[in-house]
């Protein structure tokens, strides 16, 4: 697959053309954004695990016949995914009281919570994204009805799946977030499945794998990647 | 009805204990507040017109079937009311963009919107109250899924009967918050229904009856009552 010309540029990503049309080279970097997006650094080889984390993950995923934007891994960094018209807002599962939650929703940090959460937050070049009600979806023309619950659908087998393989790793899923995007009509998971989307917690040594609470230490950063990563991999029962 | 102990003080209202227990008055008064609750100042005859417009509005209600906790009118300010256990979420209903909606969701204010917006805040004592999905109210138990559903349908079904309402009397209904409670399992609309918790603005004119935006000129705001107060007695066809 020839990569052509440059469409998107993000921090942590970059998205060619291809000769196909409906299939683009989704390239990782080694950008990491730490406070929001306010600073910005290198960690060496995080676009190299990410797209090893995500490629696996994407696999699992549809083995579950949860339909993602993967095609295949192709080199270190870049990925051949189906090229997606974005749904602009992302989707974040909560299984644990963390971050916004229990900033602002008075949930003590850490508990579990009885159902999971699922939050939508408007995409925007402005900070702060809101969150979203399935009214603002709606009214605000997002998606269709059947979308939403497709997507709400789509969210918490993802959600189920991911929690049951990273136990079976100790690592507790305590939330992420999902891009989505159509091809054809049809919804597809899309960008990606790693450290920077998913919070992640030892489930022995309560460890945080929390890249935003290390950055003053980098190495250590990169150490968090090759961990998750490593864990990711390990064949188990 | 004889007027017991105080049980509640906010900034515009006071609730008290009366000899039967289900029973509660609740008085309004003329503090008004400003920019989030930080500046305070007295309105001349506030409380009394907003326990004028707001018994007459519970009283329209009542004829259209939802139950409320407004039993009657007992003097100026005062009004007895069912007591209830409070949910600690607001609703607010919204059909044409303004306040936070153009402020944080890109949507250009003054525009109306295809399908009337609900919101739910969670009630809290300290700024800011967060917005709540779906979701969150139920993790939190701050409703049961028939409660929560119950409560969009009521607060649907109000906005559409004082959308109309306020239509008649070239006011349009903007966006309006609801408080609910509960009385022996049943769910009764609460609170207060004013130009405190209304956003109205004159259909021919376009001018904002906005208490924030005149909070300059007190007197004008005491005027802006009156005027509501006027249009919402008004019998019209």
């Amino acid at each position: 697959m020839e990569k052509r010309q440059l469409i998107y540029e993000g921090r942590a990503k970059r998205l060619y053309q291809t000769e196909r049309p409906e299939l683009i080279v989704q390239e990782f970097s080694d950008e990491a954004s730490f406070s929001g997006g306010k600073k910005r650094v290198m960690v060496k080889n995080k676009g190299a695990l990410n797209n090893q984390i995500s490629s696996y993950l994407f696999e699992y995923l549809e083995g579950y016949h949860i339909p993602t934007h993967f095609v295949q891994q192709l080199s270190d960094c870049e990925m051949l995914v189906k090229r997606l018209e974005i749904i602009p807002f992302k989707v974040t599962a909560r299984n644990t009281a963390a971050g916004s939650l229990s900033a602002f929703y008075g949930l003590k940090d850490g508990i579990d919570l009885p159902h999971a959460i699922l939050e939508h937050y408007l995409k925007s070049d402005h900070l702060p994204q809101p969150l979203l009600n399935e009214y603002h979806v709606l009214a605000m023309g997002l998606a269709t009805p059947e979308e939403l619950k497709l997507i709400n659908r789509m969210a918490s087998k993802v959600n189920v799946v991911l929690k049951s393989f990273f136990e079976r790793r100790n690592l507790k899923l305590v939330d992420f977030t999902l891009e989505f995007g159509r091809q054809s009509g049809k919804v597809l998971l899309g960008d990606e499945i790693s450290p920077d989307t998913c919070r992640l917690w030892d489930t022995k040594t309560n460890k945080k794998f929390d890249v935003e609470r290390s950055q003053q230490d980098l190495d250590g950063v990169r150490g968090m990647y090759e961990e998750i990563r490593d864990r990711v991999l390990t064949k188990v029962a």
